[in-house]
């Protein structure tokens, strides 16, 4: 067995060239929402394989009806060692507005923080910078004799698009994929000082709806107050969703919804978490959703809806007298609890339907939905990992939930009743989802020492 | 004096050529609302300033703080003959959207249509074909002798942006433009058989207004239910602009707006005019406004609030699950009698204001605006041209008003104390500001030969 202590030493000694491959990675526009980088996906996955077989892993990129996905073992450097399936994904969120932008999005480069130097460039914190703290320490460990664990790797391309491949995936390969323990790394510390392990993690739904009025484009001055104008009914729509209190108003919409726990509400409490601060970071003082609920509480426990985005009509420079043929809002919801995603989206359309006037009809476009998850706090590898997280950082890591989704937790549980060790090293500032992303140095640098000791503990 | 016959002779024998010129000043793209295309408003004014010179105007181009102006005259072949000033604007709007459209809008060409072949184009109909009807008949006159009155031409590049540098234009240039009547093609026909002279025109009124909550776009997952969403803020202000009824609840907004006069809605009672029909042909089937009131009434005499156009957040295929910083609404409100634009502004914004949660900002961008008006329907221009128009088509034409606004005819009758004869030759279905734009070849010669009888009956 290869020493821990070497194997630190080695990530220690090779920063810099870990950079250097991530920066390779980042430079890959790899998003999976736009068609015209779907060519870049494929570019993302192959390097990864290519990156893994130099690991001395049996690796290859499966394609799928939608992005290919990349699949990989290495064995251990001795028996009866047990065996994990990491997870990532290497596909990115659409980079607009580019404007924003202070560098391209897909130029890596490092730049002065609070926290030291940082790592800007779309995908560094989510998910290609975290992926690729798992796979320098494997790099480490091969450098020092050998993995400690069985290692089996899977990358998606599919994470940022509700992950459409993956179920049918999972059940495909589910010989090749089934492990000891799934570990992810696609979530947050609690701060820049604190680690974290995420045991609860909200769903998502993801709608489109598309309001048709007019056969084509009016001019607001031959028809305007007599023609039906999209955009009115669809903003009629979006404002009935919630009431004056923040409440969804969707029929049936909370059911499966629980309070959380006295426990878990305690131990959020002894968090002191600051919602000024929060807020205040983004440029806002008040929480927004349901009254009478912290910020925190409804990040990690309440379920949401999210208008994400929304068109129709002019929407250049200056002005244009039209009446729009037809509008189009982008709606996802965030589930909690034992809410069933497909009965939100059901009722989310008989919602849209029952407001439709006269003369107007809605076209509906799924984009895939993943029901919430809660982890059992109390297992053995969990202990590990929190004594393994202790040790790097030196403080203890906090149990949190979670607001993001991560579909392949709950299909693992369900699929290949695997549990999860979800591990991260983001920051709240990072920027995910927005221009000038960014990943700490710090994050992956410790992230992959992170990562040694992890396998070195699940081995023991 | 030229005679008449002769006149619309030549009208007749040079079609191929008048189409010709027509279409070179189409293929100007001269969008006046996007300035990428400000260098083809000049364009398309040094256009106009060629062409009326050769025809003895003299004429030039005078540069405003936004599009320039083309202003020039030609005297007439006999003294004491009446002073005319022909208005018309080189401007279009945007073509967008471009996939709509069966061949590129600034191409125009010729297809066979139900009222024989008609003229694709951005700017066919609105307004460089009706433009054109009166640049014709000049020509026409210019080759049998001479005009009958005496012309000014004013020709505008800012019509579509709400005539920011009108205004003061006019009262620099009060001295060349002040003529007995001012004559303006850009209005539309009863049917394709039918003339109308346009007595009443709305007025207009735009805004922008771009409501900003965080400083920043925000992953829904990790903020959604905490932060506030602009979309859901504007989706809001923008449902509450009506009520049930289709009525406009700014407060205020209804001041200075009344009935119709009993003569007036019993001769649009006597026009029988076919609420299905009409909006049918654009894929409708019920009149979309204030309940009550007929789709004519509602276009011609009642006051409205149009959503242009709104945006914000992820706007491209597939999801993004971002709560954006900001969104926006380009929002026009078409005006009736003695309704007041600068209040109806104001009364708007304050809405805005009112509506507004914390952490939520409003920015507004004025786009101009302009009253209503009303123009005297006896005078003896009118009844001549009255008599001029039922030669031509046979037919007399009717009284109508207008939905669209017409900035210039309000600004003439304050600043220069001179009436308007409103006359055009577009038709419901020539799509001005939507894609496929047309107008029919019918309207093109028909308007010249019509312009041709109406100055030769001024000049009588």
């Amino acid at each position: 067995m290869p020493k821990l202590d070497d194997v630190l030493s080695t990530l220690d000694a090779n920063q810099g060239a870990a950079l250097d491959r991530l920066f390779s990675l980042l430079e890959i526009p790899s998003i999976s929402a736009v068609p015209a980088h779907f060519p870049d996906c494929d570019r993302a996955a192959d390097w990864l394989v290519r990156e893994l077989a130099q690991l001395g892993f049996e690796i290859s990129r499966i394609d799928t009806p939608g992005r290919p996905m990349v699949l990989g073992s290495a064995k251990a450097k001795t028996r009866d060692a047990p065996h994990v399936l990491f997870y990532g994904h290497y596909d990115v969120q659409p980079a607009d507005p580019l404007e924003l932008w202070k560098t391209p999005p897909f130029m890596p480069r490092l730049e002065a923080g609070e926290q030291g130097e940082r790592i800007v460039g779309r995908g560094a914190a989510d998910d290609k910078g975290q992926l690729m703290t798992f796979v320098e320490a494997c790099r480490a460990f091969r450098e020092n004799g050998g993995l400690p664990c069985n290692v089996s790797v899977l990358f998606e391309g599919e994470e940022e698009t509700g992950s459409p491949s993956l179920p049918a995936f999972l059940i495909k390969y589910a010989k090749s994929l089934k492990a000891d323990l799934l570990l992810v790394c696609d979530t947050s510390m609690w701060d820049a000082k604190t680690p974290a392990i995420t045991t609860m993690l909200r769903g998502l739904v993801m709608e489109e709806v598309v309001v048709h009025g007019p056969n084509r484009d009016l001019h607001s001055g031959l028809y305007g107050g007599a023609a039906i104008n999209p955009i009115r009914v669809l903003a009629r729509i979006i404002a009935d969703l919630h009431d004056a209190n923040g409440v969804v108003t969707l029929p049936g919409f909370y059911d499966g919804v629980e309070e959380l726990p006295d426990e878990i509400a305690a131990q959020w409490r002894d968090l002191e978490f600051d919602d000024k601060a929060f807020l205040g970071k983004v440029g806002l003082s008040a929480p927004a959703g349901e009254k009478g609920r912290s910020a925190l509480e409804m990040i990690w426990s309440r379920p949401t809806c999210d208008v994400n985005g929304i068109f129709g009509g002019y929407t250049g420079e200056g002005t244009k007298t039209v009446l729009p043929a037809k509008a189009t809002a982008k709606i996802s919801f965030r589930i909690v609890g034992k809410q069933n995603p497909e009965r939100i989206s059901q009722s989310f359309r008989a919602f849209v339907k029952a407001r439709l006037p006269a003369d107007v009809t809605a076209e509906f476009i799924p984009h895939g939905g993943s029901p919430a998850l809660g982890l059992a706090t109390r297992s053995e590898p969990l202990r590990r990992a929190r004594r393994a997280l202790e040790a790097e950082w030196g403080t203890p890591p906090v149990l949190v939930g979670s607001g993001g989704s991560i579909p392949i937790v709950g299909s693992f549980k369900r699929e290949l009743g695997m549990d999860s060790l979800m591990v991260g090293f983001g920051l709240d500032d990072d920027a995910i989802h927005s221009p000038n992303e960014k990943y700490e140095r710090s994050s992956f640098h410790k992230g992959a020492r992170s990562w040694a000791r992890i396998l070195a503990a699940l081995s023991q």
